[in-house]
């Protein structure tokens, strides 16, 4: 496949090379309902992405991460920079629907054709939320935003796995590190490039600051890369273009370091063995289903009389899965 | 295998057996290091098991889930019944420890034989986790606990899929439900069978408790078993009997629904198909890093010249995991 004439592709992927935001909001409910028929755009579509800066923001609930994200996206239209934004929320317990709904959301985004906005539910199996992400943010990149912000809530596992996609990852929080910062996915921590610590107009902000910078310090074992920490306050608008200026020379330092390249294949190898498990997962389930000799063994291990482990591996050789 | 005589049991089995907490520490240990050597121990061990009721514990940071459970354990103690504590902890960024290790842990199991507590860190895989809660609540259950609780903090899948070890999962919150609430896994609200409303000594436990209450009559959707919400003081001791009593009656509801045994094939389904996969991913990983071919690939992928999706479809037919 080459990078040039759009003549052999399918027309949806060629109404998204061509800027149609109507059928790149088709394609992203399409990718995100799981619908089989979009792999083929999606497949079309890979040779075309690659090159947006992908910037992950998570953080605890009530940080102003939206309120951050709505003044970053401002001050990088200022710059004339197209932006793409994917926030994935947490689905709500009972109604399906996404608890952060109502929030309102990015308003700037209403016609201005340099920004994309949209929000996911987190639904189902994390690694479907990943995979959801990761194919939305391609098409916004195919579509030609340079930054496709992915924002996330800071307490799960599709946190990090959404990490996964991003080049630079911002980590938001406020000046009173309490609980909340305890029940955000440790691992978290440990991934973000910059820190910003939001409503920096609160009390005990130069603390949060200085703690985080040790904490980042201490996290850096000596790397190249010290996690930066910048403070913002969203509502009075200020610390805007320090926080874009941190990612940027995260930015500039994977280039600089040659790290974008390793970083991304990384990243796709990943993404590969994901997709693998995806195909032996269904491989396994149809068999699990269908299989009255499988289910025959489910009993014995009801019975006590055959352990899981002997049964994993007796599954492992009837249905084909080498291992 | 039958569950009559020990004499073809492996030593460190047989100790178990026999009421060896030092043995059980020791199995317990290597089982959380994933120590391949203690395999065949726990498939021995394993027609000696099923018989101890698991409850799972669960609710975020702060709501005194320690002290619901000391005082529980405290009640179940003057009952006569034996019980065994698993505490899953999230790890702590840096240190590799864990967060919550300075908590008072369960004084009351020093010098009580009838009590068994375990700690474990949360790190690694979720589906790790799982798997090793797994095997030590069986141990625990060989041991001869006739109960055994699964504490974990939540926020994180490991909630959830630790939550499919317990045959009655309780959430424990607190009278004022704000952002914490929200941010815990929404899945886990679903799968409540008792809500505790702990610190009922507070403003507003009244409120939470019918507000739960509510919730849980909606989430029921007229299924047999409604969630029952009882409020308890851990530090004034009251609501233990009546927490216990609604934990019992989950139970009963089970026996007498004729779903312990349709519940747990369902997880012993859904723990050999985990195995499998865990087997499959090992191939997958050697395959992956052994096999300079599927490393051609990955440059494929990031030079853009080769899809992930069809690069997977590639890796499943080379590696010989049909599917």
């Amino acid at each position: 496949m080459t990078r040039g004439g759009t003549a052999a592709l399918p027309p949806e992927a060629r109404a998204v090379l061509a800027g149609d935001r109507a059928a790149l909001a088709r394609l992203i409910t399409r990718t995100e309902n799981d619908d089989p028929t979009v792999d083929p755009i999606l497949r079309a579509l890979y040779p075309r992405t690659g090159r947006a800066a992908v910037v992950g923001l998570t953080g605890p609930l009530g940080v102003g991460k939206s309120s951050v994200l709505n003044r970053l996206v401002g001050h990088l239209r200022t710059e004339g920079v197209r932006v793409g934004v994917v926030a994935v929320d947490p689905s709500s317990p009972f109604s399906g629907g996404s608890i952060l709904g109502d929030r309102i959301r990015l308003d700037r985004a209403a016609g201005d054709d340099g920004v994309f906005f949209r929000s996911m539910a987190a639904r189902g199996h994390a690694g479907g939320v990943a995979r959801a992400t990761r194919e939305v943010v391609r098409l916004l990149d195919a579509f030609g935003m340079q930054v496709v912000f992915v924002e996330t809530v800071g307490s799960g596992q599709s946190d990090v796995e959404v990490h996964s996609v991003a080049s630079t990852s911002v980590v938001i929080v406020v000046p009173h590190l309490g609980d909340e910062v305890q029940s955000m996915k440790a691992g978290l921590f440990e991934v973000a490039d910059v820190f910003c610590v939001n409503k920096s107009d609160l009390p005990g902000a130069d603390v949060a600051a200085r703690y985080l910078t040790e904490l980042a310090q201490l996290g850096a074992h000596g790397a190249a890369w010290v996690p930066r920490v910048v403070q913002t306050s969203a509502t009075q608008g200020t610390g805007l273009p320090e926080l874009w200026a941190a990612v940027r020379a995260h930015e500039d330092y994977l280039d600089a370091h040659d790290l974008r390249r390793s970083d991304e294949r990384r990243r796709l190898s990943l993404e590969i063995q994901d997709l693998v498990r995806e195909r032996v997962d269904r491989r396994l389930s149809e068999a699990w289903t269908r299989d009255p000799e499988l289910r025959r063994l489910l009993d014995e291990v009801v019975a006590r009389r055959e352990d899981p482990h002997s049964a994993a591996d007796r599954v492992v050789r009837r249905t084909g899965l080498r291992s």
